[in-house]
Order: structure tokens, then C-alpha cells, then sequence
């Protein structure tokens, strides 16, 4: 039985999300037995309105109704149920170990010291404050995008790449990269960050508080931009119709939706969406050279709606793509679970390197 | 005596640029004991009026007087030089191993598929001709900024470092990467091509036929660009002095030298540099986290009139820089022979890993 599983094998992983924390349970063959979930803390729509000041710097850390940091309080919930799911005892002595995905720089002591999408969560001490909730002892913190393409590259569609990258395309972007045959971390743990690669720097201001960040356009809240715009513009009147006639209240679901539906308006803003996400996947492809890159996050439940326009306009777009041969691109096979099975695949390993103990 | 070396523990390294092919005799111990250069077959001038299509086909291979392809033909009148000046035998039992750098996409068998800067290179088997040529049977190709972070990395400004950068500034950019301790080469060999990031989709024409990539502002032929707006604005008087009155005329030299008089027009050209130069700068570090960024190049000539800038732009873009252990942005110690030691450190190693023999 590897370290870090219980009496039963198990493994927990708990990915914290901009919209969602999500749990699994994970077994000794990497199989999911059990999910949980809550709300985040803080969606994006909270943060509307909040200066940049407060929100880049880091020291807002909100409790929630039961006194605990409102993120540490979400994180515990999910760990409760997988506890209470699986029959786990976190006293006993093969408990089960935690791995948790956060949405920012998280160093290697676990502490996540900026996350402009989580800002409640910044400057907290995970460890002590999940152990002190739920009992769990052994808990590995990293970023969700690294722990995501750890579970592509272990157990899903990036299996023997030695170059890869999973893009995570949610509230914001997470990229994590296997280079070499590694998982590229970087000096302090923080490589990935590229939803903050500028790509215009006349662009949108994001959450960073700079401008044109590449999350401002191929991501949740960037194609609810991309609509909005279109729909003042007067380009979209079947989302138009999905928001009750209010622009301002179109949101990224009203545009897969009516673009399902094969709306030309619809369809014509996820052909934005698609051109921005290429952009960025080129940059990034000619930098890295992967053989493969790995769409996940919540946009990805859109399908060939936002993969068709992303794939032909990377093909246009690619760096001497004439030259190379073809780069995949391809839906995360462990769809929206990617980042709780690979925090639960670093617990496994006891470690952030995430390499199972054979 | 390590592999690869002749009977004096030498090693040969080209490095092929845009505008000079340099060449290096290194010992050793490391130390560079001559060096050689040629004019470069293909200076950017060379290439305006030349149609994408011919520019993207990597079809054009010119020969030279000799009948020689010229790359070809000027990478083998450096090593003549090397050989004559070192009084090797190429054809001896210990003849000395070669190392090229050439600035475009190169395989593992040594073919450049792709070099905008210098398309007449594309295609071309440099190993038969440069051995045809010389006699030099031991020949490793690789790309030119990736033979210059392997040299940086073992001999100069980024000795010890896990995650480090070396940019080199010249005609157009070449980024060499050390992450988690190796050399990233990505699936192909491809990897470091971040000049061809896109950070503005509605810029200037690149020579790779798209927009707003990065060398189109942080390079020589990029500041040239930023000067020549400049003076056709009117803002550069001491600069058009030195170009005879002629915006067009106008070249990087001439905004150096007049910036280092400090003519405020020209200085203020540096500063729009230095602001180009740190943001793909910090894109890299967002993706990469780095502790050290090697900056080498023709450009970095300018020393501080470039880095300080720079530097300066740099602590004001990077992502979540408040919260980051400094990045220190230092000029290469290798300085102009940066690629061409690396090249000669890889052919010592006999492969493209560059690791040096114990």
C-alpha cells in the first residue's frame, strides 16, 4: 500500500475553484470513489467593485460564519464529507492523507502568497487551519493547475508526454507544464502563472491589476466580457434574450447555450473566444514545444463549441506550425476533477513532487 | 581528457548570428584561447522586399561564390580560422569536436527547419557541408540561444541557478531556458522561440508574417523600429544628426550613442525599449519563475542605458512582483562568445544535452 493512503488505499484531493471546491476520494488504481463539493468562498462577481488596491494587496482574509478563514471553512466542508463518505478516521494511524489545489502562488510551505482571483485566501496558513477543522494531518498544498496537469500527465491525457501542458480554463487561467519529463515548478513553485501573460497591453484591466492579461479573454469571465461587448454592440440577440434583455447580465453559459443552439452571433463570439485561447496557446507552445496540450477547466464543458475555433485558429496562428509537426489538442480526460485527483496524487507521494511511490 | 576534445583539450564553437558568424576556440578549463569571425551571409536588410511567402517557404538556400550554401560557406571560413589559428588536424586521431549555434528551429539531427532571420539556412544539412568543407567530422547543431544558456548556465552570470533565463537581444530574440535544473528543450527541440510571442495582435508586421510579436520591439532591428517612429514624429533631432537627416537611415547605434550623450529624445527611445524588453520579460517569469535573467545580445552593448530601463519597467509589470523573491536581470558574462562557448561546451559533450563529462 503506498504512503499517504488509508486502510482502505485512499487518498483525498480537494481543488479550490473561483466558483467551486470540489473533493475526491481517490483509490490505490487512481479511480475516483467519491466526490463532494461547495461554493467558493469568492466568485468573481465579488470582487466587482473592490479597489485594486485592497484586492492586489493580499491582507484581506474574511472569516466565515464559523470563525474559520472562509476558504479554510470551504476546504474543511469538502473534507468532512469524503471523511464521513468513506469511513475515514483522520486520528487513526493510517489516516488518509489531503492534497488541496489553490488558485495561486503557493510556495513550498503551502502558504498561497497571491491569488487575485481568491483573495481571502492569501497570506493563510491551510495547513494548520484544515488540520485544526477536520484532524487531517498530513495535507500537501500547491497550485490547482500544476496539481491538474500532474493528474493528466499520471493518469489521463497527457500519459507519456515528456512535454505537455494543461490549460485550465475557468474563472481564470491556470497553466501547468510538464517539461523534460518533469513537472515544471519553477525557482519558488510559482511557473504557470501564464493567465497573466500580457497579450495586449492596451487590452481590458484585470484582476492583477494590470492590462490585457491573457484570462481577461480566453476564460469564464473573459467570454462573459467578449459578450457583453457583442451584445451592446447589438450582435447578440438570442443571448440577449437568455439575459431578459440586460446586457450588463449576459454571462459566459447564455453565450454556449445560444451557440449550441447554432445562433450566428452566439457562435461568432465563441470564434473570439477560440481566436484569444490560440493566441495564447501559441505563445506558449512557442516557448515550451509540448506535444501536447490539454484543455480543462469549466469552459471546457462547451465542447467542440470552443474547441473547433480554438484548434483552427491555432493552426493559423502557430509559430512556423508549417515546420512542426502537428501539436494535439485535446479535452482533459479527467474533466473537471483533473485538479482534486492530481492534489490527492501529491498526497499519495507525500510530497509536491507528485511521483507516486512505486 | 574529456571526449570530443583534441590533442590540446580543445573544442570548437560557431556561433551563427544575423548579422556576424563568430567562432571560438575554448580549452579545457573553459577558457576561450582564440577567437574567429565572417560577416553574416544574410543581414536583415537583406530580407525586406522579400514576399512572406518566400521568407515562410524555408525553400531559399542561396549558394555563395564558392558554391557553397552561404551559411554553409561562412560557418566553415570561421572554423578554417579556428583550425589554422589552434593548429588542429581535423583529419588527426584527435581532431577537434565542432559545436554550431544557428537561430532557428533545429532537430535532433541538426536540419534548421525554420529561421526567419535567416532564411537561407532553412533546410540545409549543415553537418555534410561543413564537413565537406573542413574536415571536421564531429559536428552538434543546435539553436544559438539555447547553446548560450548552457554556456551562461556553466561558465557565467547564471552558474548554480535551478530556473534561469538567458534572452539574447540581436537581430531578433533567442530565449534559452534552465528549469528544475536541465536545459528545456522541449519535444522537438524547439523550445525558447519567445520572440515570436505575441504581446499585441494589432502590431507591427513580423518577419514570421504575423503581428505584434516580441521581437518586433525588444531586439536591434526593434529599437531601430521604435527610433524610426520617433524621429518621423519629430522627437528625435540628435539622432536624425547622426542618421544625415533621414528617418529612414535612422539605426539602433545611432539612439545608443546619442542616448549615452544623453540627448533626451534618444533617452526616452531607451525607455520604450526597456518597457518593451521587461514585458515579455515578465510573461516569462509569470510562466517560468526564474531567479535570474541573463541578458545578452548585440543590444547589450547598451549596458545600463538598456538594463536600467529595463529593470526599472520590469518591477512595475511583474506579476505579483511584491509578493516574489527578487529576479535578478543581469548582462551576460560571456557576453558577445556566449553562443559560441555554448556551442563548444555541447560539442565537448558530443550531444546537445551539453552535459559536461566527468
Amino acid at each position: 500500500m503506498p504512503a499517504g493512503s488509508n486502510h482502505r488505499g485512499l487518498t483525498l484531493g480537494v481543488d479550490v475553484g473561483g466558483t467551486k471546491v470540489l473533493g475526491v476520494a481517490l483509490d490505490s488504481s487512481g479511480a475516483v470513489v467519491c466526490q463532494a463539493r461547495a461554493a467558493s468562498p469568492l466568485s468573481l462577481h465579488h470582487l466587482q467593485g473592490k479597489s485594486e488596491d485592497s484586492r492586489a494587496s493580499g491582507r484581506s482574509a474574511p472569516t466565515g460564519p464559523t470563525g474559520l478563514n472562509s476558504v479554510v471553512a470551504a476546504i474543511s466542508e469538502v473534507v468532512g464529507q469524503l471523511i464521513a463518505a468513506t469511513g475515514s478516521d483522520p486520528a487513526g494511524e493510517l489516516a488518509p492523507s489531503l492534497g488541496v489545489g489553490v488558485p495561486g502562488l503557493v510556495d513550498d510551505d503551502g502558504t498561497m502568497h497571491f491569488a487575485p482571483n481568491l483573495p481571502s485566501g492569501t497570506g493563510v496558513d491551510f495547513k494548520s487551519g484544515v488540520t485544526s477543522a477536520t484532524g487531517v494531518t498530513s495535507i500537501v498544498i500547491d497550485n490547482d493547475a500544476t496539481c491538474a496537469v500532474l493528474a493528466e500527465w499520471t493518469l489521463g491525457a497527457a500519459v507519456g508526454a515528456s512535454d505537455a501542458l494543461v490549460i485550465t480554463l475557468g474563472t481564470g487561467i491556470g497553466v501547468g507544464i510538464i517539461a523534460g519529463g518533469a513537472v515544471l515548478r519553477g525557482k519558488n513553485g510559482y511557473a504557470g502563472e501564464a493567465g497573466h501573460m500580457v497579450v495586449d497591453p492596451s487590452g481590458p484591466l484585470c484582476s492583477c491589476g494590470r492590462r490585457g492579461c491573457w484570462e481577461r479573454y480566453a476564460s469564464g469571465s473573459g467570454l462573459a466580457r467578449l459578450a457583453r461587448e457583442a451584445a451592446t454592440a447589438g450582435r447578440l440577440a438570442a443571448v440577449m434574450a437568455l439575459a431578459r434583455g440586460d446586457a450588463e447580465s449576459v454571462r459566459g453559459e447564455h453565450v454556449t447555450e445560444a451557440a449550441a443552439a447554432g445562433d450566428p452571433g452566439a457562435l461568432e463570439v465563441m470564434a473570439e473566444l477560440g481566436w484569444w485561447t490560440a493566441l495564447g496557446l501559441a505563445n506558449l507552445t512557442a516557448l515550451l514545444d509540448p506535444s501536447v496540450i490539454v484543455i480543462g477547466g469549466g469552459l471546457v464543458g462547451a465542447g467542440d463549441l470552443l474547441l473547433e475555433p480554438t484548434r483552427k485558429a491555432y493552426e493559423e496562428i502557430l509559430y512556423a506550425g508549417a515546420q512542426r509537426p502537428t501539436v494535439a489538442i485535446v479535452p482533459a480526460f479527467l474533466g473537471e476533477v483533473a485538479g482534486a485527483v492530481g492534489a490527492a496524487l501529491m498526497a499519495r507521494s507525500g510530497s509536491r513532487t507528485g511521483a507516486i511511490p512505486s
